[in-house]
């Protein structure tokens, strides 16, 4: 005979650590049972019994039937009620409950054990014929949805039950289900069982243990269903850690006026302040509260004057009709302000809590670490290090990365209503108004005439640049997150929209179609680039503010952190930004931004347009002074930091202009024929620009522009060292893919390095290396770390051709393989450990078995994703590098990959 | 005191084993001296004397000198003569000798020890002046320009003596040199020797030790210079290896009518028949043969009269005027017949001799195995094996798979002169003449009208199938080596020169600007796309032979070969022409190419342009019937064997047409408005279409193309078995990049196969595997392996993610990277070893970790590459696959891998 397992463990027997067996909800239950928190007695079903339910072919486990029926005994006992007497029911909820939280799990069904003949009883014992009636057929109806599977699985279905309701409220007249009287209701009962009668063929059960089987037996199943298995899968959850069933008495807050139901956070969850802050009704139930149906009272005194004060009552008015429950039921308050101050200091976490009061009696239903916003967090986190609750590493353990983004941009008022007509990616946070615009020639115009506007552009590309720093933000109906527009908002810190894939846009009409919608250039429309919506008209923002609990956990966490966060800037006014947000460094200055700017173009295209070498040094002399002066203000704007320089990196016809007007304009800018630009500009056209003449490859093929990029960068770094300050220049090669191109670029910086010190008899440290990218050049890496002295993984790229996605148009089908759980997540947002991170790890390691000494750190947009981040100081990283917006979250989640890690 | 090194080996005393020491010439020489051929006597000084010259900064040995003077010693005694000695002068040749022959190493200086002493010394011994100051002036030159260093580096300079030389023919009025006279030549020394001292400062050296030392430090030196070094950077040649000295005595064939010079080879280079085949001339010096100033005699009397006879000569002429050596100097001759006899024999292979006779005296100054056509190589392997001198795998060994080429295609005749007006690159080989046309409806119309044309194209795309069907060559000006037009012309055989840059077309126009030559519609070239040459007008062409003795090579060599060889084809004519040519089974067959002919474009466009899943379903179920025949076609061609069919990989704006007018015909036919058409067309494009919404990623997101592509497989593969036929499909899936994606379609390829054979009930034998291309696909191989029956390399695609290279758009940098030496080869022709091959051994290696019965295989353009089937070798896969036209060179490509291997 097999030994008897315990499958069933009652509150007070568990704890909090017992997550593995009774499931997170089990555990927690039991914990706070176990602190002698007044909890409505209940027990779990292990997770082991659904793991061998499962095992035997959905068999129960011998032994877990008498359990159960012990278990509800106790309970019975405890509640001084019986389960299945009609004269005092006692009823339950039953609830799933894994590991983690997880949706696709089975809801929870209240108000378990009823029939006819227990709504008398009912009646009997609370003299509430409503009351008795609306707890049944919500309890058909919850058992019918979630137990006997008739709630739809698709969005655009209707529930059945709810289109009954919905006629009996049309039959009736009546708007809500609060207007319904116990007649209606229990007709409605009768129909809700003739609903399920006829869909399943079999009557809807009216003995309670049925009742209780048939729910623990759907808890079971909705661990297999396909949702939770898609689920599972994307989040790496194992299916044999199975689900936890809890089952607890029923407590009521709507049994009477010495009844009521509340919820409160132990401080306030916007700002962080440490007063209790909840909201309660009396005779309701929880959802009730939730609702909106009734407007929820103030629990506490002072939160009740001060919300009567905002709405303008006076003191009478609202102490008759508004009464906060310390006022109402100042005992039950007592106790509730006493449970929430142990819980909080058990939890050493702000707390979420639901309660109910019965018959004058306090059960607490619910403890949870409370939500909140980003300033509330770091207030909370910084107080509790303060009151001697947690320590600065857990404070900073507290605060997730990407919260610091609220602090960081202008939201919308979160007060006012938004009605999205267009919904694109959430590209570049923040929120703005503004004037649509079409082109950034527009932009500019505009902006200096003070008007505020949203550049809107099918994509946008290194011309656009100057417009796009005049707008308020960036809508694009092309591109992913990492597409042109979306790289270049997320480091001007401007809220940017893109890939909106329902716009028209026509350019020649001026005006963009939203699904028939019309929207002309002038018409305002709002953009919030953290959730990708976009909006008809304005909407009033709220400006972000950075307090003294701001600085104060990021000095805590760059305490802890082991990666150094440099910022990728390619301006003195971002490099300024970017170290007031605490960049070390500038990891990623592009050098092409700057050759787009005022009359650069000009030359630029003069260089690109030359038949030879000669012609292509004449006009490369003219832009060196431009890009000397460049490097001196960043180099100023980072003096004692080392700053990595890219040099040219895309291909040439990035830089021509493709339309007929501006080539003919240019062709006699240029004294040339349009005929000859054309011809230039025809044979420069790329299929595949992405994998093409670019990066280094431009250099080995025109050495003359290495050579004045390099001496741009050596004279500025020379002039440096004549005003005596310090100055660590990085010169970066980019798209290497062989050794050979790195020492053929690196032959030539040191060159001009050497002329231009021996010249100025000034000497300079600086370092070359090189963007390992190509995913050859991490397999090479061994090979190529031998003239490199530094590595930075450009991400961007190399995520492309690991994957072999383009990113401007991957748009076409990358959310349906996030959708589908091809994807965990979008690999230009998240690096791709497995693929990508690979090479990462390939690269580094073989690098530095070659050169110890080799610096590695990361400049693509992953150097801002914190789970990125936490990869990156995994395979032991030196640096990554942002946009400067970014760093402060670099910094913490630099430092969680560390408290992680140790 | 160091033990003295034996720095300096007689001939006599090496042998061709020594070619570590003695290099590859002087081993040989070594050799015949070895083996009591008549060679001028001579000396090596070893690569070890030239490594210890390098390490000690370029002193000579301690020993040397000694040795190299008891040498010459040795050399006078045997010869007769005295170096030095103005009565008696031996005279000495100096020439480098790595182990491998180096282009960039010191060229040969002859005639070295002379003065002005010695030639009056000659001139008393041979009564010869003219003889006497020709030897003079030319040592001067070869001394100065290889020795002293005068010989311009580069290509456009001219050289300095040869300068002087010309300006005395003009002085003269003479167009030979030989028509100048002993006076002439005698000034011509002294203008020599001037011009050395101005240039160097120091007068030319006439001591005849003081030059050799020179020469034999020229020797040393030439090892390190900068194009040496390129060429073993470039071919993988340790510096360390160093180079011998040949020194060795001086013979004349030039010393009078008892004299003679000539070149011979052991058998017919040109068809491999057994039969002694030589040219000589009297009282002439060995280059004077080559250079075809004076027309040289035959060897043999058979040669003789055959050639008078090709010229219409009669015997009494012959006789008189062009004696064959067999007549003129019978002795000589036979000991000659005798020599060639043993050195064949000896070295078991046809060779290329030297001779010369100087005074009656036969001497052999080299012999080397014979350069020979294909036919002659296969003739000469063949007959070899059945006269018992080489066994079967020596004869395989013989034949350069690359060779077979020149049997497979037409070639134009060698005898006709050829003006090449552009040089692009060899994309397909073969021959063909033409006139110009510029768009493939042209080429169709008019090869129907039985003309012949040359489709000439910027750049070439599915739509043009049918146009270079037609044509008898392809000429694009974009492109590399694997673009559309190279790819689709090597899988038809089809001649195309590809990338030829010096072309403007201009199609509207319809001319083609040649740097200023304007080519119009209509006008006549021709194409050899063996060597990427472009000539104006007609050329005769030659057609391929392929003979007995070919098949009974290729016999051998599959009995040697390891790796499976199949083909790539997308129709059944392709698949038996593969099949002629050996192949067994489909590597690959590309399903898209069917999508473009007759009528089925307008589906595919239907299907492209539906709203909804149902429209394309429509229009999938017309191209169904179509698909079905196309695949039973093929599998009738391959019955028994192996097809691997891949599912459409191309992005769907390739089938969308280009230009305003096929739109609106389209929209037309299509029953739509032109604006829908051009607003989906608009939607489709991309800015990278090469890592776009394509492959595998559009079976995810449109189901229902696998669906139908499966469907259309399985009825066709049912049809087989209806017939009694076997059939072997296996459905690859294209461009995976994680294993879900394979497994999703897998699932559908699956559920459709059981349907086909349930509803007809019968059984087909299938396998479900991928393409591994991206580069993530061989890092995560053990993923992948778990849901895959075998894995396919695309090595095109794998290639251009890997280095992150655009094969449509790397012409603009590619050449030059190879040029450079940045890379060895183009990796679009030879497969990246380092590289893409170490993804190619990971995802071999981890694929059949998981999975130990995984199919593995190759089928991008590499698979018809010798060097890169060596590599598939190595790392085991199990067959390559290439186009039809590369079936022999594979199958023998594959046999030497093996041969290598053990």
């Amino acid at each position: 005979m097999a030994e008897i397992i315990k499958f069933v463990y009652l509150f007070k027997e568990g704890n909090r650590d017992m997550k593995e067996l009774l499931g997170g909800k089990g555990a927690n239950l039991a914990e706070m049972t176990r602190l002698g928190i007044p909890v409505p007695p209940g027990f779990t079903i292990t997770t082991e019994a659904c793991n061998k339910y499962y095992r035997t072919k959905n068999i129960f486990q011998e032994g877990l039937e008498d359990q159960v029926r012990n278990a509800v005994k106790a309970l019975e006992t405890e509640m001084g009620m019986k389960f299945g007497d009609p004269s005092n029911p006692l009823l339950l909820s039953v609830r799933s409950g894994a590991r983690v939280s997880m949706p696709g799990m089975m809801d929870t069904v209240l108000n378990l054990g009823m029939n006819e003949e227990m709504v008398r009883g009912l009646i009997d014992r609370t003299d509430d014929e409503r009351f008795a009636w609306d707890s049944y057929r919500r309890f058909i109806q919850m058992y019918g949805d979630v137990v006997l599977g008739l709630k739809p699985q698709r969005k655009d279905e209707e529930d059945p039950f709810e289109v009954l309701l919905d006629s009996m409220k049309k039959d009736r007249g009546v708007a809500h289900d609060t207007e319904l009287n116990a007649g209606d209701l229990k007709m409605l009962s009768k129909d809700f069982k003739d609903l399920i009668r006829t869909n399943l063929g079999v009557p809807f059960p009216r003995d309670p243990w049925e009742q209780l089987w048939g729910a623990i037996e759907a808890v079971f199943g909705s661990w297999m269903n396909d949702r939770a298995k898609t689920y599972r899968r994307i989040n790496d959850i194992p299916s044999d850690w199975g689900t936890a069933v809890n089952v607890q008495a029923m407590v009521f807050g709507n049994m009477g006026e010495d009844c009521a139901t509340g919820v409160a956070f132990t401080r306030d969850p916007a700002t962080g302040e440490n007063i209790f802050f909840g909201e309660y009704l009396t005779n309701a139930q929880g959802e009730d509260v939730v609702a909106g149906v009734r407007t929820p009272y103030q629990v506490t005194l002072e939160g009740s004057r001060r919300w009567a004060q905002r709405d303008q009552i006076d003191e009478v008015a609202r102490e008759r009709d508004f009464p906060s429950l310390e006022e109402r039921m100042p005992l039950q308050y007592k106790e509730l302000v006493s449970v929430y101050e142990d819980l909080e200091k058990h939890y050493t976490d702000m707390q979420d809590i639901e309660f109910t009061i019965q018959n004058g009696k306090l059960w607490l239903l619910q403890t949870r670490n409370g939500k909140r916003t980003a300033a509330a967090a770091i207030k909370i986190a910084v107080d509790m290090v303060e009151e001697g609750l947690i320590d600065e590493r857990k404070a900073v353990s507290r605060i997730m990365p990407e919260q610091l983004d609220q602090l960081l941009h202008p939201t919308f008022d979160p007060r006012m209503k938004r009605d999205p007509i267009a919904r694109g990616l959430p590209a570049s946070p923040g929120a703005a108004s503004g004037q649509i615009v079409f082109n950034a020639e527009d932009a500019e115009e505009r902006s200096e005439a003070n008007e505020k506007v949203i550049l809107v552009r099918i994509e946008t590309s290194p011309e656009d640049i100057g417009g796009m720093k005049s707008a308020q933000g960036i809508l694009t109906s092309r591109g992913g997150m990492t597409s042109h527009a979306a790289v270049v908002a997320r480091g001007m810190g401007k809220c940017c929209v893109s890939g909106c894939g329902s716009l028209r846009i026509d350019y020649e009409r001026r005006w963009v179609d939203v699904e028939g919608t019309i929207l002309k250039e002038g018409d305002w429309i709002s953009l919030d680039g953290s959730t990708g919506e976009v909006m008809l008209g304005k909407i009033p923002t709220i400006s972000p503010g950075i307090g003294g609990d701001f600085a104060k956990l990021m000095f805590w966490a760059d305490g802890i952190r082991r990666l150094g966060v440099r910022t990728n800037a390619d301006t003195p006014g971002d490099a300024v930004k970017a170290r007031e947000f605490g960049a070390e460094g500038i990891g990623l200055c592009r050098t092409e931004h700057m050759f787009f700017e005022g009359d650069r173009i000009n030359a630029m295209r003069e260089m690109i347009l030359a038949k030879d070498i000669e012609g292509r040094k004449k006009a490369l002399s003219k832009l060196l002074p431009m890009q000397r002066d460049d490097f001196i203000g960043i180099f100023r704007a980072m003096v004692g930091f080392p700053v990595t320089i890219r040099l040219l990196d895309p291909p040439l016809h990035e830089f021509l202009p493709h339309d007929e007007e501006s080539r003919s304009q240019m062709a006699s800018e240029l004294g040339i024929s349009v005929e000859e630009v054309a011809s230039r500009t025809e044979k420069l056209k790329e299929f595949n620009p992405m994998l093409g003449h670019r990066g280094c490859r431009l250099g080995i093929t025109y050495p003359e522009i290495t050579m004045m990029q390099a001496r741009a960068i050596f004279e500025a770094a020379v002039q440096m060292v004549r005003e005596g300050k310090e100055v660590r220049p990085e010169i970066m090669v980019p798209l290497v893919g062989t050794l050979r191109e790195l020492e053929l670029q690196k032959d030539i910086i040191d060159k001009t390095a050497r002329e231009v010190m021996e010249s100025s008899s000034l000497h300079v440290d600086y370092l070359v290396g090189t963007m390992i990218e190509v995913p050859r050049a991490a397999l090479v890496a061994d090979d190529i770390a031998r003239s490199a002295q530094f590595f930075s993984f450009g991400t961007n790229d190399m995520t492309q051709m690991t994957f072999g996605y383009s990113r401007d148009d991957s748009g076409s089908f990358l959310p349906e393989y996030v959708q589908k759980g091809i994807l965990q997540a979008d690999p230009f947002k998240v690096l791709d450990r497995t693929g990508v991170g690979q090479l990462l790890e390939i690269g580094t390691k073989r690098g530095r078995a070659v050169n110890p000494r080799l610096k590695v750190g990361i400049c693509g947009e992953h150097g801002g994703d914190p789970s990125s981040i936490e990869f990156c100081n995994m395979v032991g990283l030196d640096y990554v590098s942002c946009s400067p917006f970014r760093v402060p979250i670099a910094r913490l989640a630099a430092a969680h990959a560390e408290l992680k890690e140790h």
